[in-house]
């Protein structure tokens, strides 16, 4: 069949012809990447119009299966109205991931479509960071009043067993006054009396953490304890939500993936290739137009040294491999110490014994590069004092770049400046000039034997 | 207190004293990360000591807490017989995970050190490439042959529920004449009369993976099916262990953080600093000194034009300039082409849809940046032709740049090569190339007017 090979193609036939059911049916055969990868080949008004074919229900399955970042297009896309009703299906967490990463007046549009109650709790989940107790906590828990007896529980657990299979039912909690108070052990419910109170069978050291927990402190808990999830309470000891140990490792593996791409100069760490070409175009231009800046400021040192550089050429081929090399052996040192500073072996005040560590890997690194690219300048014009200039330029330009490379990350952090997106631009700056600066300069003191 | 401001100088002293009871309750109170940042504060010998101190179980939990890479090198430093009964207490495929990474002539002594039995599944299991459902699944799982009676079974469960507690026990697995045959249902097995075969009650429709599976469709299988788990078979039908679901994703996460790495340069995609220095330079060297190579052919075509830039010394100050923007816009398309790859959303043979995706931003970026330059160029030298020359080189490779980046990774997926390791250095050196070319072959056609 001519659908397996191009999914995206019978699916696009089947939007055109408006045909619901066998789009619902063609979907829910495939596999989560398949449909993201067919997903990403529709236009934006195809998609719309995807959208709206399926059930809230299912378009909010969909939505689960594409990328973050598309999908929050997508229902950017589609009227208020359908957005809310998408997402009145999704969990509370991923509720208000969508609806605070979006533009403020489309979120508020469709929060003005919920219900009341709905729209209230959602409010308060955006104002959480993303990174925090409450930005990664469900709404969705089960809390009893501790005046409340065995019997009532028990019922209310059977008559409402259809809505709470929805729930993550690994605890039930009990509150005081509306405060947290503890949590239930199942089998202490199941073996007590009907009239006996909450109050007498709740297990009051609970453990719990605040709302303003940052992710690092959340992954250190649940490191110590093991546990599905944490109920997290506010500076009031009111009970706000629960973080569940499955989607801390979401975040933290979001986080790595941030990092990345903010390295590589992706602005914001996420671009998908169906966002809108300007809009693509200029979050990468807020990363290079800084890079150019800097680049500029760098290479003026070359014009400074013009003179040198006019007697000696040959000087030009070298000059662009020192600079990047430098920039190369930084970069390594710089992305061994974001992996170190997000596994938490290193911490930003440990700046001096990082240096110790990196300057020797950069003495000897320095060491065969230099010999490399001196020899490749001496064999070339045959001369082994351009071999020395290069070759000890470079050598030492490695050390600096090395063990800058493996301190600067450190030193961001401590700025609370983001080490992922600022440090390789800081580096080769840094680098680039010293790099220009030294072979100018040694090639300055021997001008006439060059 | 001193100990709680500097874990790793209080845990010095007591390994100091041999003092294995403070140890051992100084680490349970510290949180995973102190744990990993206080031992990385330790020498090669104290670190083999404090293992010799600590009961096997002990030990093996604290090599749970600390980098795996680190991890393996203590591993690799104790003695055999001490790294046996270690490793024995581990969960099977952290066995394999470290015996198949160690050195062989170590590995083998240590295999040797184990009893004959879990020597056999080891060997077995360290066959598999870790990516596969071999490498990733553990070996811990209840099977019953199917001629079993319940009464049996649960006999079985109830005489050895303290060692099964050790297991993941969300399914028990039926086999007939030692192949696969199906799953029991929990509550089938509690309400069948105590000398009912199992061959009677058993699901026989279990969805089953093969061992070869790679990393990829087993994601694909979880995404689909909402389970726990799935068993593993080989192609003989024989039932070899059960892949779980948390165990995939930690192995997604080190799949990205690898990638990571690689593309900074840090070949086998993690590198710590308490590895040995010479190790690290190496390690990063191998990578360099390719590196060194292509930028010296890249650099070549400047020593071509010589005679071109020894008219117009000016535009030496533009080389490095128009060679590091042209890096940086190709390696943000770089790091899209890999996320994509990897989120499934673009496949390998997609080339020319990316290509016209990636060659509309690098219009966009390199008429920005090209002007930029320009602008810059005509100020600084009051030529206009000058600003034309590196103005337009650096747009045209802009675009060549992006263009190009986001179409390697595809490229060298479909040629099997690494595009983490690989698209970088290529792409820089095509790009290097072609900056060199194009301003100066500019610039020669130009040369009366600069």
């Amino acid at each position: 069949m001519s659908e397996t090979l191009h999914p995206w193609k019978y699916i696009k036939d089947q939007i055109e012809l408006e045909n619901a059911d066998s789009i619902k049916h063609y979907l829910d055969e495939l596999e989560a990447n398949d449909v993201a990868a067919a997903i990403s080949h529709l236009d934006s008004d195809e998609r719309s119009k995807l959208l709206s074919l399926l059930t809230p229900e299912d378009a909010a399955e969909l939505i689960e299966d594409i990328p973050w970042l598309r999908a929050l297009h997508i229902l950017e896309d589609v009227n208020a109205q359908d957005a809310a009703a998408i997402i009145h299906e999704m969990r509370s967490d991923e509720k208000a991931d969508f609806l605070s990463e979006m533009d403020e007046v489309d979120a508020k549009a469709i929060i003005d479509e919920l219900e009341a109650e709905e729209a209230e709790v959602v409010r308060q989940l955006i104002e959480y960071d993303a990174n925090t107790a409450g930005g990664l906590m469900i709404t969705e828990f089960l809390a009893f009043e501790d005046s409340q007896t065995v019997g009532n529980v028990v019922k209310n657990l059977g008559e409402n067993a259809e809505e709470y299979k929805k729930y993550n039912l690994q605890y039930i909690y009990v509150t005081k006054n509306d405060l947290f108070e503890g949590v239930l052990n199942m089998r202490n419910l199941l073996l007590s009396k009907p009239n006996t109170k909450l109050s007498s069978i709740v297990l009051k050291d609970a453990l719990t953490v605040k709302d303003h927990m940052p992710l690092e402190g959340l992954i250190g808990f649940f490191d110590t304890h093991d546990f599905y999830g944490v109920p997290v309470i506010n500076d009031f000891q009111e009970l706000k939500g629960v973080v569940l140990r499955k989607d801390l490792r979401e975040a933290q593996n979001e986080q790595v993936t941030t990092e990345h791409l903010e390295t590589q100069g992706i602005v914001g760490g996420e671009e998908l290739r169906t966002m809108p070409v300007w809009l693509r175009a200029k979050r990468r231009l807020s990363w290079l137009s800084v890079n150019i800046l800097l680049n500029i400021a760098a290479a003026s040192v070359i014009a400074v040294y013009q003179d040198t550089l006019a007697a000696v050429i040959a000087l030009a081929v070298f000059l662009p491999i020192i600079s990047d090399m430098s920039g190369c052996s930084g970069n390594q040192a710089v992305a061994v110490s974001l992996r170190e500073l997000s596994l938490g072996v290193v911490r930003p005040f440990e700046m001096a014994r990082v240096w110790v560590q990196e300057v020797s890997v950069g003495l000897i690194n320095g060491v065969v590069l230099g010999t490399l690219i001196g020899a490749a300048a001496w064999l070339w014009q045959g001369n082994i004092y351009l071999g020395l200039v290069v070759g000890v330029a470079l050598m030492l330009n490695t050390i600096v770049a090395v063990s800058l490379g493996g301190t600067i990350p450190l030193f961001l952090k401590r700025l609370k400046v983001d080490p992922a997106l600022a440090s390789g631009p800081i580096l080769t700056t840094v680098t680039d000039m010293l790099g220009f600066f030294l072979t100018l300069t040694f090639a300055g003191w021997m001008l006439e034997r060059l």
